[in-house]
């Protein structure tokens, strides 16, 4: 069956967000279509436009026999800009504030949509990159690491403070947390990473930076290699912190228990 | 600035995915393509017909001032069933067998395109349901949960078996874990649930049934409201299961770890 060809740039269009980062070859889509080559060589020359225009991300094309187009998935600038202020300003609402200068972040990392853009604009960053897993801690690191593993199509790995039967045997470290200097312990199932894998670790805020050092740890446990890390927020320490290579999207400059305000910036994410 | 039709068709089709459920003026795509009105609703009349005739769901038109379209993601059942019957053998794999004959399942939970499908597969049975919050239980509940609201496109809400300082007040429910008779905990953060909600629970995996009947216990105090259950597995239980009207993708029939088999069928998803 013949497919006209404003209906291959919706599907292919479709189809192709829906695998970010995987090649597909031309004889597929020539398949799905029933299109000659050359016809879906000039689709894929309009989607590749479109999407560089609109900021969507790059529809790469890899020549010869075994090549094909593969989708990297990026944020404009603008946009990525316009999020994070946005959440600067949500982050800022005075009722976030909780008892110990604490801010309640689980409404935001519930958010679908929102994650969604969270995904993007971390993954962009580290679109040149080779990645094989990203990493963080239970639980509410789990929503970030997966919206950004979506956006590099690499699978996401949990590291837990407590054990659980259902993970097989597991690889444990011991860390001081950065902000109440006592020791803790995590652990990570044996399975879920190989050895030499790259590793981006991911997670929603870093105060010490003690639980993000332990992720480091474990990674070097598995003779695996850390790409880099992002958190979602960080929060101004005044204490030495563990970790300093490292980006964010934002941060809490200042919480104020007394006025009940919090002052939030962009992080270092945008930084040249 | 004019935008070609092909061109429209791409993008548009980028927003609406990005966007489900959610209603989008014509207006929207009039000036952001700086095309007519006519152009607009004939490029739309495509993007229906191309989505239906694919699986990828339904382009609802909603007609008057206050009208626009709003995509419905959905896949084919052809595509459900082959989702789900790949499941069966990659959870049948012997390896994933662990002591005390639980299943590990923690790889597939962090695959992306797997969760994404999962996501798909669950959120397509609810799609003519009105629904306002998705509810887990940390941790392997939180990325299926993830992947179902983003098609839903509402809230995801976790509900945790420890206390956190950053969940600020939280209302707690004990319940009985079906499988070890033991009385346990968990709690909710007080302001993650709006009274009146109406809420898909859904998990990772399902023996008594204690944790999710522990959930609908928490929906009650809330005074919210329960839509449907939906797990990932559930294994066969020679008890009495507490909780009978729910759905499963998959169920484990039986595990022996003599012989270290594990035999996985299609869940209750299907049946009519």
């Amino acid at each position: 069956m013949k497919v006209r060809r404003s209906e291959r740039l919706i599907d292919m269009t479709q189809y192709l967000l829906e695998h970010p980062r995987t090649l597909i070859s031309l004889t597929f889509f020539v398949k799905r279509y029933g299109a000659a080559k050359s016809s879906i060589s000039e689709d894929l020359g309009i989607v590749k436009k479109t999407f560089h225009e609109r900021g969507t991300g790059i529809l790469e094309t890899i020549a010869g026999a075994a090549g094909g187009v593969q989708f990297i998935p990026s944020i404009s600038e603008e946009e990525a800009h316009a999020t994070i202020l946005s959440l600067c300003d949500r982050l800022s609402e005075s009722d976030r504030l909780l008892p110990g200068g604490y801010v309640y972040l689980s409404d935001l990392l519930g958010e679908p949509s929102l994650l969604r853009k969270i995904g993007q604009i971390i993954a962009a960053k580290y679109k040149d990159q080779e990645i094989d897993a990203v990493m963080t801690v239970a639980t509410k690191g789990v929503p970030i690491a997966q919206a950004v593993s979506y956006h590099l199509n690499v699978p996401f790995v949990i590291v837990r403070r407590d054990s659980k039967i259902t993970e097989g045997s597991t690889v444990s470290v011991n860390y001081v947390s950065g902000s109440s200097q006592r020791i803790e312990k995590m652990e990570l199932s044996k399975r879920s990473l190989k050895r030499g894998s790259r590793v981006l670790v991911v997670d929603d805020f870093m105060k010490g930076g003690g639980t993000v050092n332990g992720m480091t740890g474990l990674i070097e446990e598995f003779e695996a290699e850390l790409v880099g890390i992002t958190v979602f927020a960080e929060s101004s320490f005044s204490g030495r912190r563990v970790v300093d290579d490292y980006q964010s999207l934002l941060c809490v400059e200042e919480v104020d228990t007394h006025t009940k305000t919090i002052k939030v910036v962009p992080g270092t994410y945008f930084d040249k």
